[in-house]
């Protein structure tokens, strides 16, 4: 695998879909032309139809945590090994939409599934299959949540409770502070400071780590 | 939980449906008359939606042996929590079509993933949930498959080739070794010869251990 694999992360109206135009413009100036654009979950027909399970629930039947997690699992893995893995192969550069980390995250720490388990299920299911680099997108669930509830309506885990997503950016915190080739981009400012800030970052990537 | 989760297991064709039946008429001769059955995978709306993925696939998109394992366990707790759980709490039994032990064969045995990581997953997933009281139908799997090719046509599984089943039979056998509370009946016989072996197998249980 020659190709890179940039993660955009962060809470509900971070502005990851926004910061997504942002890096690939980034990328493009920088001569780099073969860009696939990935979102999780889903990005394969498979991995859509999970996703749908996955957002939508069903009317008569709680969706338990466990098998959440699981199908997040088996929609990433279809994208992993259907999608990114054969991109990366012929030197792409693939940019996500949300990857593993929000898995970490929102199970680990949302709803708290916690370290060991949420890593013993990540190396059972992807190995050691990681992002190269990875934006996360740092603001306060309120804010981001009023951002996202201006955009549309919000969905089966957007509607979760405020300390729902307290709990999950404690642990993406938690997570950029530990993990390699992450980082926090200040997702409260103006969209051009934003901006700003990830190019720098990524640029910072491409010339001393690409 | 005070009820009795009472399983058949086997290779497609052993003859569990067929056993199933049998279970029920004996459970209702020794005076139960809570029965509730389940089959695996599926049994509650989203695990049908879940084992409807898993059975056929999709055409433009290879199912990943991994995704087929999370997608397994993801119905599989679905039932557990919504449909098993609340029968066995209640005090009924419950007769599985399938259950776990299907997993540990198919995907441990079948598709080589080995017993550390199918064991490891059937923790994070079921804790220590286990079912009262198996009968494993033993059978050879040119024979089963000659029994289900005549029953209909054969689905994206049972389409694998034989040498599958004889590691997923492997498998099964081991599990039946060293597991508690299995009986292996021999599936090869006439049909009212396995009827009768089950009849016994399962008053013992109820009788010694139940
Ligand atoms: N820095 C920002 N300041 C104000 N609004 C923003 C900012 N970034 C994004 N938005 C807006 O907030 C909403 C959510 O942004 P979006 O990129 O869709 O977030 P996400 O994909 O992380 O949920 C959109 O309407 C977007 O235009
Ligand atoms: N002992 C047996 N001998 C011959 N045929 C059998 C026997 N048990 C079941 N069958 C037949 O084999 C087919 C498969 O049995 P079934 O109970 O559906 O198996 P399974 O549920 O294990 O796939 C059915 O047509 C059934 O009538
Ligand atoms: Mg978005
Ligand atoms: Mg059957």
């Amino acid at each position: 695998m020659n190709g890179k694999f940039i993660v955009v992360e962060g809470l509900e109206g971070a502005g990851k879909t926004s910061a997504i135009q942002k890096v690939i413009d980034t990328l493009k100036a920088h001569g780099i032309d073969d860009i696939e654009t990935t979102r999780e979950p889903g990005g394969t027909p498979l991995a859509e139809q999970i996703r749908t399970l996955v957002k939508n629930g069903h009317p008569n039947e709680p969706l338990t945590d466990i098998a959440e997690l699981l199908l997040l699992y088996a929609a990433r893995i279809q994208l992993v090994e259907n999608v990114i893995k054969p991109a990366l192969s012929r030197g792409a550069v693939v940019v996500g939409d949300r990857h593993d980390m929000s898995s970490q995250a929102y199970q680990g720490g949302g709803r708290g599934f916690g370290k060991m388990l949420m890593q013993n299920l990540r190396d059972i299911v992807l190995g050691d299959f990681r992002p190269s680099f990875t934006l996360y997108m740092d603001i306060d669930p309120t804010l981001g949540l009023s951002r996202a509830r201006a955009r549309n309506e919000l969905d089966r885990i957007e509607q979760m409770k405020l300390d729902f997503f307290c709990r999950t950016r404690k642990y993406y915190l938690e997570l950029a502070a530990v993990e390699e080739n992450i980082v926090i981009i200040d997702a409260s400012q103006s969209i051009g400071k934003v901006a700003i800030d990830i190019q720098e970052a990524l640029e910072s990537y491409l010339i001393y780590e690409g």
